[in-house]
């Protein structure tokens, strides 16, 4: 069945209507699909369109068209083009011609709007849930080893010791804000287009606003031309979807780098490992790599939309419809990764001595510094007398914290026998208690902080 | 003046310094830079670690140094690898040694974030003016001829009469939810990072929710290391600039059309249109295919930081350097375009003649086929039987509304005398009276939301 | 089964499974893998690894798992990971424990390589087959009108006069650069990974030369660390393809304009068309519309994979498990829109006197500056000149053709009483003769050398 | 000086002229305009356009105007809009009116078309030479300890031994993959558009094929319309230093990684390393994160190009201007760095003591299922033993190299005595001698091999 015809001498081509079907990809809107019909059969009725029997009758048959759906049994049609299609000429079937009435008013431009603006919603709330189980998961694993000393890395190279606890809270405030962007991008799916109609409104009284209601929207559009072509919404969610997967990606790297035999902090469970088809000893972070990988298909989606939008003429054109598949995709992509990853992160090895043997005396360098400005030399300047001290260090081929005070003396006077206590790691830390730092009790208080606004 | 240097044994190699170097990019970060520069100097002073005179000839210094930024005269000089550095290099010429206790307790790591949060936040202002006053010019030709019916399109085809207020708002709407992600991206940039130091903290007792205050933050970062490494607000600003860019491809694609000799509907003025080296008769719409043209860049610039982003493994590394070109070419595309687009369709002539005679009475199938359901027959098949007349008068070289009486009853007995009321494009108009519709009270009612959105 | 799992002392992770397995869409490459196992067991055998009778054991097997492939008959089991996995795990069934020879010497990351490679240059002869089949329908569309004048445009505002055999053979030479960037990939592709093991290279004595030769491949690969990372081919591949969709959204653009009914200067065949669910009149141009839109998805692939592949580390990481689903939807794309393109040219009603009507005198207005250079005067003046002449005539509300004598003397003395020639389209197509010139003449000798490419 | 305006009532907008202005970016193809331009003139004599002292003195005043250039005395105007207008505008002011018979026959369309290609065909050349000698230092370093092993990684988990020589040449292949792309975007450009004239051909009886010849290109454009429309070279261009890019960001992270303290394979000179303004003890990669960063903006020139060629319409539209700076950048991007890494290896110091300590026994497990298969057990089976021997070893914190021969008779009894001999890693490298194995003797092959294919 096909919704249109009667004005073609011809049949359409069979290599066209096979690339010009929707059906499957656009099948997984049936739920959406049916439910919007069944909101605007009533509607027509309310509008005095239909008779209330005749509403009553699409109703019950997109039930049990929806019934079918769900157990399994909808069989599609060879002529079915798109989701819309299969589901009107099944309801045909069920229910004779009073199915013909349901499209009344109606255009499958503001139909297919409303269908895919519902399913970003439903799918922004799928995600969120995803994303908070997976930053619980961070939160967890950061409390564990909260003080735990660990160096911090700057251009990959050991810059200062901060402790494991604020280091994984990092992967945490990301998160939060892609949370954040889902709802965005929720808000921005949450607008009724459904009564515009092709692109100039329905010639019937339709009450918008309640059909919005019925259907959980938060409002209506406001210019039906812009109903039926905007899809900003689209955008926005895989815009969000982008850039958790680069969040991912940078959470992914670092637990690959920190798996290393070089790194050596973490080790991942057996059961998030995978093996090698060819070297028995193999133990490989696969699902760290596909997190990190599969950030390029998420970018490519958003790029590959916004090239399909630009310069787009009119209210609706065929172009449209290549915007399902890369959100689905995206979706698909995220609910697979996300629950592993969270799943890897619990069950994570963690090596604090394997951290704490990697933290080297020369990172304690700003510390020394900052030791000099206490003697009352401007900053600038100990930076450079302290680098030279690290150059000496380095020709002796010794630690920092071995040069012994006349060696360090000759670089500055100002160094004293109370230079020794600069290479205090636990000091180090605890000197970074500003909001944000390494200090422990600022990590303390981060940690509240995270659970109380992953709680909000 | 380099900020490092007495670790190295050796000069940096030349090229490196020039790939390295910032400063011919970063250079319009000097107000940022200073302002924030300044407040650190009140923050150091605040927190002991400065003396009050100290801290005011920091200030004052740099005071004067912006000085020679705003009225031209600063000189970079030969080893300034970025702003930060020049700054700090013409403060220590100002006002000796005590420049060099200006950056105790900071890092360019924490001090670079803070500017270019800071110019992101200012650049979301500007933009905003710049897309209020777009929409706004949208808003005065739109009511203009408020009423004039056009031919609506979709596919590029004829659709159903639409009126040129009803067009003109359709592009309006957009813009508003462009100015909604404008302030997405500025929330997103309001947030300090200034002292969480190289990844770990400032070692100094610095009141950062007095700094945040100072400088005109929302808040403060929670996480040192996510503070110098995250650049979701950059990624929120190129997002808003490429969908912004994607709404005006689509605008100037349609203009483009419309002002082609074959539609006609409008003609620019002389004063927004260009002309040909060779072709002495042509005047082009450059503006508009630069509008649309532009868009690659901005899509362009999204996607290569999304790559640069992916996979970075810790809080700070020089890739992140990559982050201010894009940004600042977005920003200086968007703001040369907008004002031109907005200049353009002030001085548009439109011609409403022209569009009225593009309205072809076949685009009133749909409300034959609504003739039809109000007769009682189901809209599927009133659909099927309206599609078989347009083929008929097709088939005779006739206007479906030319088919006489006899002809359209061989099609269905339903038509009667009263079709002909169907071909008044003035009633077809009206009977779209519903929300966001196309009838002339409608779009009263959409302009005067319109009017409140856009001053709200 | 899985090819590996000694090692771990758990199960994996049954969601991580999910993620991981790739067979979903690497079943697709099955008769490349066999057939590449098949050359691997004859190579072990060469070299000495294996008995003839097992190798033919191995051979046969293969062959067996092929057929039931071919027939529909394979059945995944639950732990087939990807294709390797799954063919090897029943030819175990079929064949028993010699199947476990299979693998020896052998890494998937260079089975995968080998497939995808072999899968890459047959995709490029299908594609191959369709564009040249395109480019043929538009030298048969070409050839029909070849010298019926039309409006040639810049900017899309009408320009000078052309033909539109000339304008068909616009669109003709880029496929034909697309013919030679696929050969290119074909070639990319065309280098041997098998025998490269992991990474390391073989251990055994493979003489990879014959394989490569047994294979199809052109070359064996230098490096075996570069042999199994190098996804080269699949970029070019994916280059190839972004831009052949580019050409194909040029000419669809073209296309629907043409067949707007402003435009009108053709019409699709009803099979090529499809209507509205709404509005019984439509005859929309969908077909093109897909061609358009899905330039998005080519172009997305292309930064996806790109991104993916951005600052992987070393030998095989697993995100290269990425590589092919973009391959595979791009080359889906393509092959479903290419045949649909050739057959709606085949089909095109074009309207040659609609073009005619279009053709406005004042786009000989270059023309009249020739004319005016003819009569000595320089042509920046020459075109000033006509400039004004267009000017004067606009203001009159008459063609520039229209200007008589004395009023165009005013402008300049040059022109004279043979000015009226200047206003010839045939002519003025005519003086166009030069190589890739619009003359008549000029366009069949193109036409000649489009042909003889075409077959070349 | 604008090329045109006589057909125009008014001042371009002042904004627009801003807007529209190519000249701060186009300026930098002065060169190639002001050489195209006198093979013009000579041509357009030729044909008998202009008289021989008239395209003399052409080709004398533009070589004046190229010595301003050269010289830097070049003053560009106000109104000059483009390098075109501004070249005729100074041209004008030397030699007087002849100037204006300079543009006869020819538009800017096919002129700026040709000026670009000119520019690509030297920028593939100059780019070639950076490619060639980062190539060649990638060949002397691996040379250097062509035989030294180090641990190959896959998954970034150490998998086999390999040479540090064949891990270096696994960079040289993609680099040479990658000059034959810039070879092949060199010969797209190769394509003479001039005579073209704006899209319809020149109306003049140019030698096309002699134009080309004297400037360079291998032939000449075959239809006029795509030649000034097709920018397929500018994206094979972008396209292959997209790849190159991504190319060089893998070898980066490698070398990142490898000189973290963590590995300590490497450690880059203090002439290639940058220091930190707070840490003192830092010395940071900055040139090898730099080449991984930028990547992301070549990637997104060559996403926004495609985007903004998408879906054009006709011959020439203004859209078109935006092809230039996305390859500007790229080339500069490029020639920054390529010279960088070149001088950065070559004084790269090289640890092998380091790389040596890394070698696990385990890396040779695979080794040791070769060994089981050659007692007889077939591959998959010897893989399985050898599993639960590394999981034995593991559970025992021992080496498998030190399980005793009755532990690891228990797992098979195919083990014997001269299983010791496996765990030597001298001989496990000498087993890879297949083609492109890390065998050194097939490594010293390749090597020979890589320095035929670069002088090739």
């Amino acid at each position: 069945m096909k919704l249109w015809g009667g004005r073609m001498s011809k049949e359409t081509d069979e290599l066209l209507q096979r690339l010009n079907a929707s059906l499957p990809f656009d099948i997984r809107l049936y739920r959406e699909d049916i439910r919007g019909s069944q909101a605007w059969a009533r509607a027509l009725a309310q509008a005095g369109v239909l008779s209330q029997p005749e509403a009553q009758a699409l109703v019950e048959g997109l039930a049990q068209v929806l019934q079918e759906f769900e157990a399994g049994d909808f069989q599609p049609a060879p002529g079915d083009e798109d989701i819309h299609t299969a589901v009107e000429r099944r309801l045909t079937e069920l229910i004779g011609p009073v199915a013909g009435k349901l499209h009344t008013g109606r255009s499958r431009n503001d139909q297919v709007a409303t269908d895919f603006r519902l399913w970003v919603m439903r799918a922004c709330d799928d995600l969120q849930g995803d994303v908070q189980d997976l930053a619980q998961a961070l939160l967890e694993r950061a409390e564990e080893h909260l003080e735990a000393p660990m160096p911090g890395y700057t251009h990959l190279q050991r810059a200062q010791p901060i402790t494991w606890g604020h280091w994984m809270l990092s992967h945490f405030w990301p998160l939060l804000r892609d949370r954040g962007r889902l709802r965005q991008a929720r808000t921005a799916a949450g607008v009724l287009p459904l009564g515009s109609g092709a692109l100039a409104g329905t010639s019937y009284p339709i009450d918008r606003q309640a059909l919005a209601r019925e259907l959980g929207f938060d409002s209506v559009s406001s210019n039906s031309i812009d109903a039926v072509s905007d899809r900003d919404f689209a955008l926005q969610f895989l815009f969000a979807c982008a850039l958790l997967g680069v969040h991912l990606s940078r959470l992914a790297e670092q637990m690959i780098l920190f798996s290393s035999a070089e790194f050596g902090f973490v080790e991942l469970d057996d059961a998030y490992s995978t093996g090698s088809s060819l070297m028995p000893q193999k133990k490989n972070p696969d699902p760290l790599e596909l997190a990190r990988g599969k950030v390029g298909r998420l970018v490519g989606h958003l790029s590959g939309l916004l090239t399909t939008l630009k310069g787009l003429p009119s209210a609706y054109d065929k172009d449209l419809q290549e915007d399902k598949e890369p959100l689905f995709d995206a979706y698909d992509t995220l609910r697979a990764l996300l629950p592993v990853l969270a799943g890897l992160l619990r069950t994570l090895q963690v090596h604090p001595g394997r951290m704490a043997a990697a933290l080297d005396p020369a990172m304690l360098a700003t510390d020394l510094a900052d030791y000099l400005v206490g003697k009352g030399i401007p900053f600038r300047q100990a930076h450079e007398l302290v680098g030279r001290a690290v150059r000496l260090a380095e020709a002796r081929g010794a630690g920092i914290h071995e040069l012994e005070l006349p060696a360090l003396r000759e670089i500055s006077a100002a160094f004293d026998e109370d230079v020794a206590r600069v290479f205090d790691v636990e000091a180090a830390l605890a000197r970074r208690g500003a909001e944000g730092g390494t200090a422990p009790e600022a990590v303390r208080r981060q940690l509240q902080a995270a659970r109380r606004a992953l709680a909000g």
